[in-house]
């Protein structure tokens, strides 16, 4: 055992602050990997790297462009007493950047991003403070195409890690904006109905409309909207017969197309087009899509059209985005049970101090050819057993041992 | 020429705070394959990774174990009102884990890190105020294989990365401590000195020592100081002759031990052994290091020994770090031309709305393959010298067109 004195000094030192945390060992590993295999799909699809400050004027990411209220915000100030916040979201950010270097572009521009993320939750809410999103922005492609290729694309991201289990929910922003708009609700009867159909309370909906002046067909629709999902052209239909709202027609033809071409990507078994889908974030304007798994209300990653936010920034463009919340999606692999037993790996070299030119040598050529080598110089306080004991417990695959001769001989571990 | 209408709303809105930045195109292209290649260097040097909060209690980087004032650190309060602050350096935070995980462990561990680190300097100074470092620490191994190692290590990765001229500065934290105890000088009489001796001032120290007592020998190792570069043979026994001090003359066998090791990796012609190296950094207890390239002051790459600092959280143990700094080394390769005329690359695919089917089928395939293929459905108001001239502007390297038949024909840009 260990022979240092931790007479619980520095104790107090030890804690991060409550709602981040230290990732490590094996978990870090995969977290590294999941990263990795998302970028390689973003880039398969053409997006390219861009990377904005982690902390921005407080103004980007105001109520009207925000997914988070300031109140959960990270602020402080800079010299000139200016507030500052460590950025909730990416998508304002990269929102200011293409209205800012890319004010000329008419064509589709396509960028995506990785980095930390922060909302000030209580910590007593469980929730992750800090998280690792990689997500996409694609500007100036108002197509049904481009929904469909971002919607493909999310799901090929949560394929490549090796998820298996994931329903992807597909809705459009204007589809209860219509709805809401033809009933003439108030904004607290809004909330209310919001609510009850996020938690999908049927009855609870029915209660309140008796209460409201509604249309008897409108009426209706609020009443069978969550269960408007799954069959599209059925739910459509019964939509359609009861509307005339323009902002609900075009958005119904839009998921129509956007599932039409969904088809022929062939990842329809992953999508449910739900018409009762909200989405918190005021910016959507056209599709929205969000994945999830079973037993995790979370959503692991979103996305959705957003064809006003940059035109806050001064330039108006179509645009459409997604992000996946890698720290969520290792927490969903993790449930299905998707990491297999396995070694960190690499090689310790271990050599007594005179054969270290031939260590050093050894190590730096096998290096070079993309091997991971530990050198580890013998000390006379250990035995052989410690360093196979060691070996171990690092997950070590082989280690090695220079004795005599140019060549190290393997020992089994 | 775009039609959009930019009237200069949302103009306001386009800046980031001043001393960070926005990084883009080719120039984060860039940024991300050193970032890789460095990492893949440490990674064949056994080392794992490990992520950090991006804030920590103000505890973690106080006086005794920071590398940045108080005042330049950004500072916040959580929920409970404890003082957060953006870690300024990540090895502290990295002490703080070997000292909560790993504190039963005695054989050497490997971590490196690639993140954001913030110092809340006065813009005007120009320095950034938000950079990316990837760094490594080896714990539990007090040896000066260790020591070289590191110093290879780091070698290895600014040579990777494709820099060609730099140096490697290499000194010891105990040489001037050592000098500084035996002369018996006060804290403000230091300062100065290291001051005379980091801006190479031989006169300042020659007058400085005149008015204070100090024995003759001593004095002729603080004059000669900046000049004790280059021959560690020569340079140590000038030193030898003058002083007993123990901690000096251990520095000096250290160093000596560290320059064969050095040898035998092949990198001595990059390293230059300075018993005037000094650093500003109070945890170095032993071997320090750092990489610069001639027209730039700042270090793009530092590190050294810190065998005290994690026992500050309650566990001792001996480590060596090292940190490399990715925006100072992208300066330093811009600096030397050191970057090629490079596309960024891949294929944007044109196709009719009715070829949709098979430009999806044909874009997912390819890009199974590890190809890049960007779709985009041809508008009716664009010409195909429109999407040549598009192609030209966004680097691509092809552009496929699907007019009939299953694949698409190959057009010239």
């Amino acid at each position: 055992m260990s022979d240092f004195s931790n007479d619980g000094k520095g104790q107090e030192l030890l804690h991060t602050p409550g709602g981040v945390r230290d990732i490590y060992g094996l978990e870090c590993a995969r977290k590294r990997t999941a990263e990795r295999k998302v970028q390689e799909v973003m880039k398969s699809y053409g997006f390219r790297d861009i990377q904005t400050p982690t902390f921005e004027y407080f103004d980007i990411f105001s109520k009207e462009r925000g997914t988070v209220q300031s109140k959960e915000m990270f602020k402080f100030f800079d010299r000139g007493n200016n507030t500052l916040v460590l950025r909730p979201d990416m998508t304002p950010s990269l929102a200011r950047c293409v209205a800012k270097y890319y004010k000329e572009e008419e064509m589709p521009m396509r960028l995506c991003y990785t980095g930390q993320t922060f909302v000030n939750t209580d910590k007593y809410q469980g929730k992750l403070q800090e998280v690792t999103q990689v997500g996409a922005e694609l500007y100036h492609d108002d197509t049904s195409d481009a929904d469909a290729e971002m919607i493909a694309m999310m799901t090929t991201c949560l394929l490549a890690c090796g998820l298996e289990e994931f329903q992807l929910e597909v809705g459009h922003a204007n589809l209860f904006r219509g709805l809401i708009e033809e009933a003439g609700f108030e904004e607290e009867e809004e909330e209310e109905l919001r609510k009850l159909i996020v938690s999908k309370n049927f009855f609870g909906v029915e209660e309140m409309l008796e209460e409201l002046t509604v249309t008897e067909p409108l009426k209706e629709i609020f009443i069978k909207l969550p269960e408007l999902l799954g069959d599209l052209k059925e739910s459509s239909a019964f939509v359609r017969e009861r509307t005339k709202n323009e902002k609900v027609l075009d958005a119904l033809d839009r998921l129509l197309k956007v599932e039409e071409i969904l088809k022929i990507y062939g990842l329809l078994e992953y999508v449910t087009i739900d018409l009762s889908m909200l989405s918190g974030y005021s910016y959507y304007t056209g599709v929205i899509f969000r994945a999830y798994t079973y037993g995790n209300g979370e959503a692991l990653a979103t996305g959705g059209r957003y064809n006003e936010l940059v035109g806050q920034f001064g330039v108006d463009m179509p645009a459409i985005g997604l992000v996946i919340v890698i720290d969520q999606l290792m927490t969903a692999m993790s449930r299905q049970k998707l990491f297999k037993e396995e070694k960190l790996g690499g090689t310790i070299l271990l050599y007594p101090q005179e054969y270290r030119r031939q260590a050093i040598l050894f190590a730096e050529e096998h290096r070079k050819k993309g091997k991971t080598i530990r050198l580890l110089r013998t000390s006379s306080k250990k035995t052989i057993d410690d360093y196979k004991e060691y070996a171990r417990r690092m997950g070590a695959e082989l280690l090695l041992y220079f004795a005599k001769g140019d060549e190290p001989e393997e020992i089994m571990i």
